[in-house]
């Protein structure tokens, strides 16, 4: 019998993505590069179950249907490059080369197009949910050559994440890298997310002297509303989490956060594509800051802090404030995000389905929620959506939240506890909505010492003009030479 | 007579810059790819000067002295790669070539390693200060091949600008592209003080209602504090230039502000080396924000903002918290941007001159204050200064601030008033002086959903630890496939 699908890669995600596959009903033929992995797993998890074990990549060809379906779990970069070219040579016109792997967008679109060249199909699939994920439902955003999809989609909305009325979490997303870009601004939200969640705990821990116990209980709360999440939901155990002594654990972890880079990538993609994406900027910058723990330490002592206690407010109250902040924040990282893709979608020439990006990460992924399905209602009602910001449900909800969320950042500005996600997020609220900036000034000042020229509020948009401001500049505006 | 120099590229910069060298009595050879330019060069400004025109690259190369020194002054990108291709057919071993463009570090790292295998020197030099400052005094900031300095050493440092006791805003930065990264951070600077300008701007016109005329007069009092330089100069002159009907022609500008990129590659920069640079960041953003002029006046309608008016606190006093709120976030900027140079100097194994680098920066360039003659101090009391924070007089000068820092963002805030860049300053300066940052659960978070592993503040660091946080995960960590 022939394998519905081949699978390269055998780690934790590869093996749990294979027995979910199975479990679903699929035949799965499976190769590693050490072969001693194969016969591991075909002689442990994968014992009498509709598994073949290969150990060449020509044997896996020869194992799969055809049109061959080849994914592809092995760690992002050269590795990818090399098994495609190995694949090449095994495979025929037709067949269909998946990156199941964390790859950067950039590299999908080029192997796109490399292996079209050759005839065959590509998709680079963003794969969100961990190892549980892989094993119960992941979320799964498969983007690359339109033609793949057909012959992938059976398998994959088989194996992905489900929501209550049973809709996929995966569906197509679009052209060469549209899958694996919209995977990285999953992470760049999660990066924001889970600051967001940070700031809060902060100004409850800091601000309000709050214990783990007490923290727990207001997350199991938070849980109930419209912050309803998987990243609340894993913050409210942790926070009950004991250590051996009884101790709550997260109080003897190391205040230092790691990062694998793909925030860092989000980040570099906004200014790319020159869109504000504030909040996920703060995020990544706020754990290279957390990195810098020695410095910090010296200037705890250079600065001394006194006391963050905030105290001359009602606690249950400004505990609902910083609820509502956080969602407020939450809104925003959001719109930011989609304002993101949306950009990209046009540099790009993607045709994104925004509702169906929001449906793909309501289950399955880190950043699952509640919330995930309002915007997929956003963009039904309105798939041009200019930003999130503007749908009729958001607005109406930032109306209400405003108050409370400016009560907390000023306290915590007041207060001296860091709020980098929070008050970014209010700046660019602000800044979204404040009909006249202050850039007349940053353009006249650019055309003062660089003659740039400006527009005018009483002329068309397209109308430059240049001031001789000092009477003895010129009065040519800037030269090719752009300094 | 030979020439000590040729120039090629005759725009503007280019001609400012002959011009300049020749005063300095030097002998200027020129060339530019459209040759009627050098013709109408020298028979108008050049005329009776000791510049030689010249039409080919190799009758510009027969007429300069050995070793030849030839200063590009061409649009950055393939014209640079183009001409360096041209030029090593006419020049020989030994001879200097220089860019003076705007390039991107990266591009001058790679040029100097293939100038050098051809048996030639290269220099990438970051030039600041526009078209005035081409002619009368630039900042120059030349990295690249060590052994070319001593040969343009003494060109560079007549014609650069000076400082009060003489010293030339112009040393060696360091190897291959440490010039141009110098400018580039010179220039993302440059973005963060133009944007805390126009927050303070902003704050007076939308908080306090001040008229141009008003802030022209707390500009010209700012001027003679720390905050005195060049961009607090050209904004009080800006705010009493009036048009033609005797409106502050501040006020008619429309508020979308332009750029050029060179914001961009520092926050680019900044998020690849994992340094904190959230001002700049903010304020490369702030740009793009207004830039979507259209969306913005829409949602001034969906979310009316209402008075704006700080109306409960005493005006004149307000102004100053203002000035001080500016003062120190440009410590911060300030702060940030040369931790960034420290980082990209341990990255690209550069061995920078910091103080030297506030010298440069200290005249002739748009960034050019009395401040950098305090950061000069700074690092020439500790050239191994970690960040300008912990340098005692900035120190001091933070302490001092704080309190009407806070008391600025916790009005703008409560105000609805955009401040990006100051609660940015702010966040990042609260959480460098945190020992304590939340990251403790988001080490948690990361390891209950990814088992990423976290350190302990009980246990040294480099020992990382993995909790079954669900007790039906795994006790293992993550694998190498990294999600």
């Amino acid at each position: 019998m022939k394998a519905d699908i081949g699978l390269i890669g055998l780690a934790v995600m590869g093996e749990n993505l294979v027995m979910n596959m199975e479990s679903k009903g699929f035949t799965v033929a499976v190769y590693n590069r050490t072969t001693s992995k194969v016969t591991n797993f075909v002689e442990g998890r994968a014992k009498g179950k509709n598994i073949i074990g290969t150990y060449s990549l020509e044997e896996l060809a020869a194992n799969l249907k055809k049109p061959r379906r080849v994914m592809m779990m092995v760690k992002a970069g050269q590795a990818v490059d090399d098994f495609i070219e190995k694949l090449l040579a095994v495979l025929e016109p037709g067949d269909i080369i998946i990156d199941g792997g964390n790859s950067h967008f950039p590299d999908t679109i080029r192997r796109t197009a490399y292996v079209e060249s050759k005839g065959l199909l590509y998709i680079g699939c963003g794969v969100s949910g961990g190892e549980e994920g892989a094993l119960n439902g992941p979320s799964l955003m498969p983007g690359g050559s339109p033609a793949a999809w057909p012959h992938v989609k059976d398998v994959f909305q088989a194996i992905c994440a489900k929501v209550e009325d049973g809709s996929p979490c995966c569906d197509w997303v679009g052209e060469n890298g549209a899958g694996h870009f919209v995977k990285m601004v999953h992470n760049g939200i999660e990066y924001g997310d889970m600051q967001l969640i940070c700031e809060a705990y902060q100004l409850m821990r800091d601000g309000l002297g709050m214990s783990a116990d007490e923290m727990h209980d207001v997350f199991t709360a938070w849980n109930k509303t419209e912050l309803d999440s998987y990243l609340i939901e894993i913050t409210r155990d942790i926070l009950a989490y004991k250590d051996t002594d009884g101790e709550p654990i997260v109080n003897k972890i190391l205040d230092t956060a790691g990062q694998k880079g793909t925030g860092k990538w989000t980040g570099i993609a906004a200014l790319d594509e020159g869109v504000p994406l504030t909040l996920i900027g703060e995020a990544v910058f706020a754990r290279c800051l957390s990195a810098m723990k020695g410095e910090r330490v010296e200037a705890a002592k250079v600065f001394p802090k006194g006391d963050t206690t905030i105290s001359d407010v009602d606690k249950k109250a400004f505990i609902e404030d910083i609820r509502k902040a956080l969602y407020a924040s939450k809104i925003i990282s959001y719109a930011q995000g989609y304002t993101l893709m949306r950009a990209a979608a046009k540099t790009y020439g993607w045709n994104l389905n925004y509702g169906g990006i929001a449906l793909m990460w309501r289950g399955g992924c880190i950043i699952r929620s509640v919330f995930l399905g309002k915007i997929k209602d956003a963009y039904t009602n309105n798939p041009n959506l200019e930003n999130l910001l503007l749908d009729p449900y958001f607005a109406d909800a930032i109306k209400g939240l405003v108050p409370a969320w400016r009560n907390v950042v000023a306290e915590a500005v007041r207060h001296g506890i860091p709020m980098p996600a929070f008050s970014s997020a209010l700046a660019y609220f602000d800044g979204y909505t404040t009909e006249k900036l202050p850039a007349n000034l940053l353009q006249a000042q650019r055309d003062y010492f660089g003659a740039h020229t400006y527009e005018r509020l009483d002329s068309p948009r397209g109308e430059f003009f240049h001031t001789n401001w000092t009477g003895h500049g010129g009065d040519t505006a800037a030269s090719t030479y752009t300094a």
